[in-house]
């Protein structure tokens, strides 16, 4: 295993489940990827395998790490429901359960009202039938960007 | 630059200001440093300089790098005041400005109340004199482990 998330060698480890796919992302996603991603009737359902550099000191998955995939659900989900870019201005997460390296986890954010100015969004992580974390953030809205 | 942040090239690299060292640090912890650390009159504060691996795809610093160094921030202020382990129940972030490759950054965490159950701890993460973000955290206290 390198510590690149994008090697093929680590989508490969990661083994994720069915319909999962990688995405286009920024590099400190990809160094702590690799993340994979789904289309579901609930909307885009994104992934990850834990590995032990995911894990803190005790050898479970780092709160951190927790916190950087579900800004980036939540970021997603604000992305599809609003066609603009936004900044996280808010983040409030509660970590309701342990995982461990192996676990498979899955995370889902979910757009509650946006405005031209801010969008609010709730999401949930989790590994089975286990709730890991819920989130509930306030994202700034940014002008379109012109990319060409 | 390799991605291992524990490599002297890396730690060079960081060139962090004077008095801060390298301390032991978990894996998802070490993947995403070097971090370092520095005793003050205020408290054990630690740095990191961003680079890009830190950063998203706008090339600014990535949020979930912000919240998982201001986790490790609290969770070593309540070791520090407690002398046990702990484990982040709750973690409310506020992103009050961006920071960009090349910057040094630096966090400190206090602890404002701790029974036997749990701490309560506040934090800061800032650039030169900016304030970058500030959280709140909840930490439920563990048992001493014995390592031995």
């Amino acid at each position: 295993m390198t510590s690149d998330g994008m090697t093929s060698d680590s989508a490969e480890a990661a083994n994720p489940p069915e319909g999962f796919t990688l995405g286009q992302r920024g590099p400190f996603t990809v160094h702590n990827g690799p993340i994979f991603r789904k289309e579901t009737d609930d909307g885009l359902v994104q992934g990850f395998r834990v590995f032990d550099r995911h894990c803190n000191g005790v050898g479970i998955l780092h709160g951190g790490m927790m916190m950087a995939f579900i800004d980036g659900v939540l970021g997603t989900a604000v992305w599809r429901e609003t066609d603009r870019p936004a900044l996280t201005i808010r983040m409030t997460c509660d970590f309701l359960s342990i995982a461990r390296p192996g676990d498979w986890i899955e995370g889902l954010g979910t757009v509650t009202k946006a405005t031209r100015s801010v969008a609010f969004v709730e999401g949930r992580v989790w590994t089975g039938e286990k709730t890991v974390l819920t989130a509930s953030g306030v994202f700034k809205m940014m002008r379109k960007r012109k990319y060409d």
